[in-house]
C-alpha cells in the first residue's frame, strides 16, 4: 500500500475476528474417496458453516460465466433482500453443469444448514468448489452439515477449519484480517479466500456482465453497521481492484464468489450512504482485505513460481489501459518467458501490439522494476531496445516477485494487473489423471 | 476435404513447381552464431530468395498486430501497385521493434535481392522471423542473398531449400502444391510456411484489423493468370479459413505475412472476377493449400503432442461461433487436459460460458469424435454429463488427433478451429535460456 496513511490495522484470523460470528470445518468426504477404517483423521476437511448471532446486512458479487453453478444462482436470488446470517460451503464438488437436480441439492444443502443453525433457510447463503458436472454427495453434506454445528466457534482454530475446508489445490490456507475505528467503536472485517487454479475472475453483483473477465471463492464478515447500498457498492469496488485484477491462467471458472457479512455488532454509526469518511475508511479497509486475499491466490497458483504486478500506464482509455496489461499478464508466451527469468521484452510488446488497447509501438516505454517500483529499469525506450544490459534485466526477472512497467504514452489512463508465470508444473498438474475423472475442476 | 470432389490434385514441392519460378536458400548466419572453422556445412539455412520470370500479381496479407515489423510495412506499402517478382525473406531476426533502422535495413534488403535479381526493387517483397528487437547484420544479409542468387534453380530440392531457410522453432519444413486444369491448361499453385510458437494469426491484406486474431510467414506461387482483385479477394478468402483459425499459443505475432504471387504462365484464361467456375476452382485448390500448410503448423506447434480440430455449431451469430471456438481452442485448462489425454468437458463447459458468444447452458452438447467426425460420442447433452463411460471418452482423447463438436443449440452459425495441446515442453522450450538473448522470438 505504499506510503499511504491506512487508519486501519492488520490482525490475526479472519471470518471469526469480528464479533458475533462462529464458524467450523470439518472432513465428510465429498469427493467420496473413502475414509478407510473407519477414522477420518489426517483428511482435509471440505465443509465448513459459517454464522452470525444477528441477521446481517448482505452482498455479493459473482463470475460472470454463463454456465454459472447451481450455488451461484441460489445466492444471487437470495441476496436480492440483501440479508444472510449464515454460509454454508464445501470443497470437492463444485455442483455446476448438474441441472435441475444440482438445485435441488444447492437448496437443500442450505436447508439442511438453517436447520441445524436455527436460522431461516432463506438467511443460508451457499457456495460449492471442486469437480464439475457431478451430483452432490447428499448423505456427506448431511452429515458434514451435522458435524460442523455441533464444533462452531469463534477461535482463531475456527477459522482456520474455513479456510482449510474450502482449498483445493491450494497449497496454503488464506486468511486476512483488519480491525479499525469508526465512530469510537472497534470495527473489524475478516476473510477466507480459496483458489489456485481457473482464475481470471470478471464478477459483478448479480451475474450481469462487466466489461471484463478462477475458481475463487472468497467469504468476509464484518461487524461493521452499513446499509445494503454502501455495503454492496464498497464490495464491488474492492472486488473490481483486487479479484477482477488477478489472472493465474486466464480460465474463468463457473462458481467464483465473494460474499460480505455485516452484522452491525460493533455498534458504529450506521453507514448510510457512499461517501463520507466513515465509508472511506471501511472501504479502504475492504480493499485492503480482499487485495492481500487475492494476491495470496495468485502466489499459490498452480505451478506458479513468481508474482508479477503489471502496470499499464498512458493509456488512451481505462479500457484501453485493463485490454493492453490483461494481454500481457495473459499471454502464454510471456508467462512461459517469466518462468525462465528471461525479460523477454519483445513478447510483452507483441501483446500489447495484439491487444484492443490503441497503441503507437513507437511510443511504448517498458521497464523492469522490483516490488514497489521504486527503481525502474528501462528495457524499451520508444518501441526500441532502450539498450539497457541484458543482465541488469535478468537480475529483475530472476525474483520471485517483480513488477512491469509499460507506458503507452497516448492518453492518461492506467491499469495494473496481478499475474504469474506458466510453469512445467502448471501443466503437469492440469493435465489430469484420467484414471481418476474426479480431477475435473470447477 | 471429406467426400467433396476436388478438381485438383496434390504434386509434391512447392514454390517451385509452379511454370517460371526459381528458389534458392542459403546459411548467411543471420544470428551470427559463428561459422567455426570457416564451415557453414550442417548449418541450417537461413535466408532465402523466390523469383518469377517475369512481373507477377501479387496479394498478401498481414498481422494486425500494432506492433509489426518493419519487413511487414514494407510489404504493405510495395503490394499497392499489386505487382511483385522477387521475395527475400530471412530467419534468425524478425527485424521488429527495430524502429527507423529496421525500415532502412528491410528497404536494403530488398534493394540488394533487386541487384542479384536484376529486377526493380519496387517489385521484391521481404519477411524476416526470428529474434525481436535486435537489427538485422546486413552484412551477413547481402552475403546470404548474393549466395542464394548464384543457387536459383526450379527443382524440388530447390523449394526444400526455402521451406528449410524460413525454419525457426519448427521441426520439419512444410511444403503444399497442387495442380488443376484451368481453361485446358495446366495450372499449379505450390506454398511453403514456417510457424510453430507465438501463433494465432489474425491477418488483412493492410494490416487493418478483422474481427478477430504466429509469427507465421506463408510464400506460395502460381502460374495462374488472376487479376488482381480476384487474387486478393481468394487468398483473404484462404486465409479466413486457415491460418486465421489456427491457435498454438493465442500469441499473435508481429510479422506474420502470407504472400501470393501468380504470374500468369500457365496460360489460361485470365480470371477477371471472384466468380465463375475458373475462380471457385483456384479458390478451392488456394483453400486447400493454405490449410494444409496451416494444419502443419499446429501438428509442428512448439512441445505439441495433440492436434485438435474444434467445431462450434448452433451458435446465434458468426461472431459467436467464432468466440466460442476461440475461447475453448485458447483455454489453458482445456489445453493442459488435452495434453494429459483427459475428456475434461467441464473446462470446455465453463471456456464456452465465459467467452463472448451468447449461450444457454442448459442447451449446450458436447461430443468427441475420431478426424473426420463420423461417430461422435455424447460427452454432455443438454448442458449436463451426457452418461458415456469415462473410459469412452477417453479412448478418444487418447488419440494423436481427434475432434471436440459443441452444438449451442442457440442458431444456425458454426465456426472451427484447428488447435493443439499445451505441454510441459511447450513451457520448457519457450521459458528461454536467459544467457542466451537471442531466445526471443518473433
Amino acid at each position: 500500500m505504499g506510503g499511504r496513511k491506512m487508519n486501519f490495522i492488520g490482525i490475526p484470523g479472519s471470518v471469526t475476528a469480528a464479533s458475533g460470528y462462529r464458524a467450523a470445518g470439518v472432513f465428510c468426504d465429498i469427493k467420496r474417496i473413502g475414509t478407510g477404517k473407519g477414522s477420518n483423521k489426517g483428511k482435509k476437511r471440505d465443509l465448513a458453516l459459517i454464522v452470525s448471532e444477528v441477521p446481517a446486512v448482505a452482498a455479493g458479487t459473482f463470475t460472470t460465466n454463463q454456465a454459472c453453478a447451481a450455488p451461484v444462482k441460489i445466492c444471487i436470488e437470495r441476496l436480492k433482500r440483501k440479508r444472510a446470517q449464515g454460509i454454508v460451503v464445501n470443497s470437492g464438488n463444485a455442483n455446476a453443469c448438474t441441472g435441475a437436480q444440482g438445485l435441488r441439492d444447492a437448496r437443500e444443502t442450505t436447508e439442511l444448514a438453517a436447520q441445524q443453525l436455527n436460522i431461516p433457510a432463506e438467511l443460508v447463503l451457499v457456495g460449492s468448489t471442486g469437480r464439475i458436472g457431478v451430483s452432490l454427495p447428499m448423505d456427506n453434506v448431511e452429515h458434514g452439515i451435522q458435524a460442523a454445528a455441533e464444533l462452531l466457534g469463534s477461535t482463531r482454530e475456527h477459522s482456520a477449519q474455513v479456510a482449510e475446508a474450502i482449498m483445493t489445490s491450494d497449497t496454503r490456507p488464506k486468511e486476512v484480517a483488519v480491525e479499525m475505528r469508526l465512530g469510537g467503536k472497534r470495527v473489524r472485517i475478516g476473510g477466507v479466500c480459496k483458489g489456485a487454479g481457473m482464475i481470471q475472475p470478471g464478477m459483478s453483483p448479480n451475474g450481469a456482465r462487466p466489461a471484463l473477465h478462477a475458481t475463487m471463492l472468497c467469504f468476509i464478515t464484518s461487524d461493521a453497521a452499513v446499509a445494503a447500498g454502501p455495503l454492496q457498492a464498497a464490495l464491488n469496488s474492492a472486488v473490481a481492484q483486487s479479484f477482477n485484477r488477478i489472472t493465474v491462467d486466464s480460465d474463468m471458472s463457473t462458481n467464483d464468489t465473494v460474499l460480505l457479512l455485516a452484522n452491525g455488532l460493533a455498534g458504529n454509526p450506521i453507514i448510510r450512504k457512499n461517501r463520507g469518511s466513515d465509508f472511506a475508511l471501511f472501504q479502504s479497509a475492504l480493499n485492503h482485505v480482499t487485495l492481500e486475499l487475492a494476491k495470496m491466490i495468485v502466489r499459490d497458483g498452480e505451478g506458479v513460481t513468481r508474482f508479477v504486478t503489471v502496470h499499464v500506464n498512458g493509456a488512451k482509455s481505462g479500457g484501453d489501459a485493463d485490454a493492453a496489461a490483461r494481454a500481457i499478464a495473459n499471454s502464454p508466451l510471456v508467462k512461459t518467458s517469466w518462468c525462465g527469468g528471461d525479460p523477454n521484452w519483445g513478447r510483452i510488446l507483441a501483446a500489447v501490439g495484439y491487444s484492443s488497447a490503441k497503441v503507437v509501438e513507437e511510443k511504448i516505454d517498458i521497464a523492469y522494476s522490483l516490488p514497489g517500483g521504486a527503481r525502474q529499469i528501462a528495457a524499451v525506450r520508444k518501441g526500441q531496445d532502450a539498450g539497457t544490459r541484458f543482465s541488469e534485466l535478468c537480475k529483475i526477472v530472476a525474483e520471485k516477485e517483480f513488477e512491469v512497467h509499460v507506458n503507452l504514452n497516448v492518453g492518461k489512463h492506467s491499469a495494473s494487473m496481478y499475474s504469474s508465470d506458466f510453469t512445467e508444473d502448471y501443466v503437469e498438474f492440469n493435465k489430469g489423471d484420467v484414471s481418476d475423472p474426479a480431477s475435473m475442476g470447477g
